[in-house]
């Protein structure tokens, strides 16, 4: 999907501050009526087409979030703007448009900026999300990264973490548990790298899992297919930091307890190989990885006619009364609590 | 206005990033019937009040942006909310909501870290603005500053730096160069105390600099102001780069000249006395000093008695048509071209 440049390296300092803006951005267009006016002035003008907005805002930090090692400039541009519309979608709404601010120290190029500013445009195209506005600037060491994700919807239809009702079905898009392994795979990868520098990595048995890592996907297309199922959920919340953490936050937030069904958590066969060649328990990778982007959300027993066929939901439990506790049922029906082991910036 | 905090050093990491949102956000409380659901979802939901929304985002780096040797992070937190709040009062319009996403290294403890939200609380309440979401992480150098400002503003009532005519009057809020000269005298001070840690700074002769760069304010009155008067500009731009660089932005944006003249620029008695203890020439520190946050616009000539009588707004020239070129008329009447001296990250 990304093809190389050609044009000579140059040095970010010798265009200044807003030709380097013009040169990363010129061949943005937006697609959206309701942006009125992008970059180029103090603030972005937008006309939203429902009653309300959604706003979120995420920061990305080299050496925390990403590493430039295994993750091609292009794939961050792209994964940088997906996971924050993640976040949009994860309100059961449509994302509209996104700022994005970058610092960069005097290690980027002109040509390394515009590997990231293909891979952000590429996922405005394939998103029909416009870039509005935002900051360049230089910083003191490695790269820096800010989007501002904004969507519109309508009027009491934004999905919150605290909608569900006791009884309610718990249901997942997708597959968890492959972003995490695909790290794993590009961790060993690096590793052997540094020993072996002439060591050819052979991904094609992880394909799907590096795939997963580098270039995850916003769930839009799930909040679409609820919408011409007709279905609308009681809350929602996208995994970025694994289904335990996830669906405590609903939990908590909901005031309720759940059980989730380990042998319901759809999990690729290539997860199931992979963790066992490290060595780890594929329903915890699933359960703590993180990274997957896919929606969890809650809907109530009668919508469940309406979804059960769906190749691309699977309901992995149901929210309990308040005070009862998150539980995991075993392939072997134990019962164990969930602790949420999702990833924490400031610890790991 | 700022408070000590009294509570003992806690480390961020013992915490989590969950429990350390919490423990920052807890005492903010939402102010606007526009803000639906603010921090602790996915992405806050708004309810724009009129048809249009604003959005503006920065990023603001510790040792390019900032440097914590004189800048108190209250200070720093009131800091980075009002110059993005100033983003929007550029368009003429009022803001409503901001997100925050700040990354720290474990340098800044607990107590360090509520210091700098204690900030950001008080230009909120001040300017009677939500936060309503953000991030917090950690980053692997120093503090790194993420905010998005929102406004909303009637259908056609937002000023772009585009719609400027010729013969329209360029006007200015306030006052210029305060803040520059405020920069360089805690520059001064910072040397000064480097080979001496006993000096002890006396910053009385010097208070409204030192303010004006600390703690400058975004100009939401002068909005307010130009809509009482019943003015609508034509073009707008907030003063953060220098007067030079704004004029030319409006100048190049409106496809537009200008004149300006040297003795209407409005430059308080401080920055004249402390630019010749300094050596320097206080109408350059007006054009090029930056960081102001004064709001530069235009107006018909119609509406110039409209504004004349009042003491916060100067006329300092007017546009000339296309390609007549941007020239600061002196004190002798002689024509120099305005070259755009502004801050750039990049090169500075």
């Amino acid at each position: 999907m990304f093809e190389e440049s050609k044009s000579p390296a140059q040095s970010v300092s010798s265009l200044g501050e807003f030709k380097l803006i013009d040169e990363l951005t010129q061949s943005f267009k937006n697609q959206l009526k309701s942006s009125v006016k992008g970059i180029g002035d103090d603030a972005a003008i937008l006309e939203p087409t429902h009653e309300q907005i959604l706003v979120s805002t995420d920061l990305l930090i080299e050496g925390v979030h990403f590493n430039l090692g295994y993750m091609p400039l292009k794939h961050l541009g792209y994964k940088a703007v997906t996971v924050n519309l993640s976040d949009i979608c994860a309100m059961n709404a449509i994302p509209t448009q996104i700022t994005l601010a970058i610092a960069v120290s005097n290690r980027f190029n002109l040509d390394a900026l515009k590997e990231f500013y293909a891979g952000v445009e590429t996922a405005c195209k394939t998103y029909k999300v416009d870039l509005v506005g935002g900051d360049t600037t230089s910083s003191t060491k490695g790269m820096t990264i800010s989007v501002t994700a904004i969507g519109s919807v309508e009027k009491e239809k934004a999905c919150r973490r605290d909608g569900a009702k006791e009884g309610d079905l718990i249901v997942v898009s997708g597959d968890l548990g492959a972003a995490y392994l695909g790290f794993q795979i590009l961790e060993r990868e690096r590793k052997i790298f540094e020993v072996n520098e002439h060591h050819q990595p052979d991904l094609d048995l992880y394909a799907y899992l590096v795939e997963r890592q580098l270039k995850p996907e916003a769930r839009k297309d799930i909040v679409e297919l609820l919408k011409q199922l007709d279905v609308n959920p009681s809350s929602m919340i996208d995994i970025s930091d694994g289904l335990a953490s996830e669906i405590k936050h609903l939990c908590k937030e909901s005031a309720l307890g759940c059980k989730i069904y380990e042998d319901k958590i759809p999990i690729d066969p290539t997860v199931v190989r992979t963790a066992e060649e490290f060595k780890l328990d594929p329903s915890l990778c699933a359960l703590s990885g993180g990274e997957d982007y896919e929606l969890l959300f809650s809907i109530s027993q009668e919508d469940y006619t309406k979804i059960k066929a769906n190749p691309n939901l699977s309901v992995i439990g149901h929210f309990t009364g308040p005070n009862t506790g998150c539980y995991l049922v075993g392939r072997d029906e134990s019962m164990a609590e969930i602790t949420a082991q999702g990833w924490d910036s400031f610890r790991d």
